[in-house]
């Protein structure tokens, strides 16, 4: 079985340009099949202030409404995403940036939730997995930003964390997948005040008693949510750390296990 | 051969929904291989305006700097096209959206003129003729807009007439290519006031005849110079005019000849 690795990176990597370049240099140097699939950083809240709109946000999520919703479609398909593919293509990656829209690779539908509205947000529903396998089997280097479509004309602002489970997942059924989310931190951290108390490896039985003892909280638990259903789903491993951990095998990080 | 539709869109497309709409509508059951180009329209003025940026045009073309290059990977590359992709789908077309930098499309290099200096924008060099065929034969629906790169990770801005035009004469290497500009008016007109006058079929014997009169000027120069070099470079036939020519080969347009 062909491998494929999977990269997620944030806000930290794309609004801190030496990191972002780093972290392309490394990643055009992974062998074999390959995803990125990028957040959006900051440029989208500066952008959207910049023209008077005021960003909402309700338990951590971006409230989209349609003004919104072009903003990030701007930055995250539009900017973000072609000078990342501009970036790859002079490191002699084949890359092609997409939104979830383009060929279908993901479609979504809005989120209808019983309290909050959360405007033009989607939640995955399926992955064009042939398409998707076939551009990795013709060498091109997928890009993709976290913007998805109904299949109905209504594109959706959706969360990068589970655009690269649901990627990750799909691709599982046809390939060994690793999924990776570079974050600003080593790993999941014991001590979330320091940056080497960084737990190795970690299951469920150990996710749910930190869990439990309040010792992994807040933004860490949809993540893990994330990486444990992905898990359960097919994907073969996932690692969760800083992206210097693409330059070497003994740079620290976490890894999530079943 | 295979037969191939290459159509230009212009910003009086884009920036009209109802328009929009209705071209969509008439492109997604056009049979066979198409590809779509896209301009801009106002909304990359707009936005650069918004946020306090003063366009600045030379010659019909716009003078990109680094935040006028940004607007217009951001609108064009972004709000556009995934737009137009969406739309697509939507109308079960296997749209995929495309900068020149996505998969090395179309590399350009950044015009070095002598007395003026345009900033980021590119004059194609090299069109990726084998990714583009293959596309069209997966049964993707290719929709481009006027962004290209230089394969060393400069994003460029270049004129979507040219795009269109260098896309057709790459495309003839291996299909049977009609390019289509949709414009404002019905054809190449006789009298630029009456919108009944239009040249139903010209050659470059008449073109050359029209221009000495000065019945053909400004904005329609370019153009036609551009259809003349994409026929003595393979293009099998080119059409300008208004896109409800797509609804009914009785619509008024022009055909242009060698």
């Amino acid at each position: 079985m062909k491998k494929v690795t999977v990269i997620k990176i944030g806000g930290n990597i794309i609004d801190n340009p030496t990191e972002l370049e780093q972290f392309l240099t490394d990643f055009s140097k992974i062998e074999g099949y390959k995803v990125v699939v990028h957040g959006g950083g900051k440029s989208a809240t500066k952008m959207a202030q910049s023209i008077g709109l005021v960003p909402q946000m309700i338990e951590g999520r971006r409230i989209t409404d349609a003004p919104m919703l072009d903003v990030a479609v701007m930055i995250y398909a539009g900017q973000i995403n072609k000078y990342i593919v501009a970036q790859l293509q002079a490191k002699d990656n084949n890359a092609i940036g997409f939104s979830g829209a383009d060929g279908n690779l993901i479609q979504s539908e809005k989120r209808n939730h019983p309290t909050i509205d959360y405007g033009f947000v989607g939640d995955v529903k399926q992955v064009n997995t042939i398409l998707l396998a076939t551009l990795l089997q013709s060498g091109i280097v997928p890009v993709f930003c976290a913007i998805t479509h109904d299949k109905k004309g209504q594109l959706l602002n959706t969360n990068a964390d589970t655009i690269a489970s649901e990627l990750a997942i799909a691709l599982a059924e046809v390939f060994d997948v690793t999924l990776t989310y570079c974050f600003e931190k080593q790993g999941v951290l014991l001590d979330s005040e320091d940056d080497t108390s960084v737990i190795t490896e970690i299951n469920e039985a150990l996710y749910a008693k930190l869990k439990a003892e309040e010792v992994i909280h807040s933004g860490m638990i949809p993540k893990l949510d994330n990486c444990f259903n992905s898990l359960s789903r097919g994907v073969q491993k996932i690692k969760i750390g800083h992206h210097r951990m693409l330059q070497s095998p003994d740079v620290l990080h976490t890894t999530i296990i079943l």
